[in-house]
């Protein structure tokens, strides 16, 4: 588009996408040169798509390493699309940079971006790039396909059916716990629990594997006790999960032992990406084919809400997770 | 997604989705309570995507109405769909506000979303809202159809054909120059002009209408010697224009008649939001059945560039459109 007002930068958005972007086009994706990008979705497939924002020093820390950043912003969309049962098909990269950025920088980035795009099987279709008075914008839309029918939606839980999470629970609320200075522990252990704040791990497999199986599925952002509660809302049920039974790593298992007020993280600082699902009464959820853990933590009952019981006893949690502002 | 930096503001995430964005969702939008909607394609069909960004004080002035604002961001999205030959299917909405913005301003916006969606058939299909201490950002990202195959792409203008555009052409940009105050004109005149300028209109019939008649086909958000500029390289072919048969409306004619140095608006401007396209040899493009005149302005030879001839003389611009930045 053409304005009066436009920035003047460095580089022209020409020579961004051919420097940096081009190479990691799909063959859809046209070399990034035209406007648009062609996909052919496999017959007999419904589409899913998603859109997810990060924004510097609001979803993400400024001075987080590039390339953790271009690969959260690409994997938070992607974990939407596994919560769904869909194989990614590729994505759209829209990037607004300012006059702070370096080469070096987008280089890095660039990097981070091209290595979950190998790793996922999800290609660069096409995008657009900008420049703003403004903080580091990154807009990624993520395609997927799903056999037609067999998305896995929230609305689908019923009382009897089991709740089940994929993978631990609360590691990136602490691994934020450790990088804001709130949490102080041994180098291994901050760091362990920082990459899973750094770098989410999409359930795409699994989300797969659950097909045909999950009654309703979504992904953990907001917190476990939040999304479960969007879940029982969206299938007018009630959640009631048993503290205890929630997988946590060894290092949040430590951590929450020395000091019992990190339930609250655990239970409602989000940023896991695990998938919460259910499964209807009879089908063992756990022996799916998956490439992560199940682990069952509760029940689907009549009524509204989400209960969470520790040791026999209702727990109430200061806050309810993340609300998105 | 959570994060400790998380900026407060007036409403939730939730709270302004329920109430702006919802009313406007399509059936596979789930209602936007999930966080990814599910489309199917027509069987055959290619998809096609794109992506644009538009930034408060950088694509839109600050001051501009809301309404006017949301049409804006569509319609560009939607004007790359049609220089594609694509039929839309719908659309996500990442919207980035700040705490500047008004519930007035976001129901306006909203209002003239909804306008766009029933005016072209574009239902929203998802998106996410953040809020940024940056500018207002608005990404949009367009899903169309297209019969596989039948894609319109940039790079298949062949010597020997000809160039044809929609409509007018600098109306727009004669009306950015109005509202930046470097061009009087009376007050309908200017009206006429700005209005182009806030409101494209994407040619959506015509791309239709133009499938298996334009070798190679691109909008004109660039401008118009610029955007030439990018189907002549991706042809690998040079293109020349005749400056006196490019297309404007009576308005622009009338002022540029006055003032001939506006011809360097006019073709270079950009904004037009019309398509450019070439016919091979021996097809008379301008009598495809579309609801916009279609006018024959060059040909396309051997060779590189993009030459202006006014006269028998070639006219060397100043700039040669606007350069993303």
């Amino acid at each position: 588009m053409s304005s009066s007002t436009k920035e003047a930068t460095r580089s022209g958005e020409f020579d961004l996408i051919a420097r940096f972007f081009a190479p990691l086009a799909a063959p859809g994706a046209l070399g990034l040169r035209d406007d648009a990008a062609l996909v052919t979705p496999s017959p007999g497939c419904e589409l899913v798509v998603t859109s997810d924002t990060v924004i510097a020093g609001v979803h993400f820390r400024e001075d987080d390493a590039a390339d953790l950043i271009a690969k959260k912003a690409l994997r938070v969309n992607l974990s939407d699309l596994a919560a769904k049962g869909a194989k990614p098909i590729g994505f759209l990269h829209a990037l607004t940079l300012n006059r702070g950025v370096t080469d070096a920088w987008l280089e890095l980035y660039a990097q981070g971006l091209k290595q979950d795009i190998l790793a996922y099987g999800a290609p660069l279709l096409g995008g657009d790039t900008t420049m703003s008075p403004g903080p580091v914008t990154i807009t990624i839309t993520a395609l997927g396909e799903v056999p037609a029918g067999a998305a896995l939606l929230r609305s689908g839980a019923k009382p009897g059916d089991t709740v089940y999470v994929t993978g631990t629970i609360g590691d990136s609320a602490l691994g934020l716990a450790c990088l804001a200075g709130d949490l102080l522990l041994p180098r291994a252990e901050r760091a362990a629990l920082t990459d899973r704040y750094h770098l989410p791990r999409p359930r795409c497999a699994a989300g797969v594997a659950l097909r045909g199986i999950a009654g309703a599925a979504l992904d953990i952002s907001d917190g476990l006790v939040a999304d479960l509660g969007h879940m029982a809302a969206a299938s007018n049920a009630a959640i009631a999960i048993d503290r205890d039974a929630v997988p946590l790593s060894a290092v949040a298992r430590k951590a929450v032992t020395n000091d019992p007020r990190l339930w609250e993280k655990i239970l409602a600082g989000g940023d896991d990406y695990e998938i919460a699902f259910t499964a209807p009464d009879g089908v063992d959820a756990g022996r799916a084919a998956t490439d992560v853990p199940l682990t069952a933590i509760g029940k689907v009952t009549a009524g509204a809400g989400v209960t969470v019981m520790a040791n026999g006893v209702p727990v109430v949690l200061a806050s309810r997770g993340y609300r998105h502002r």
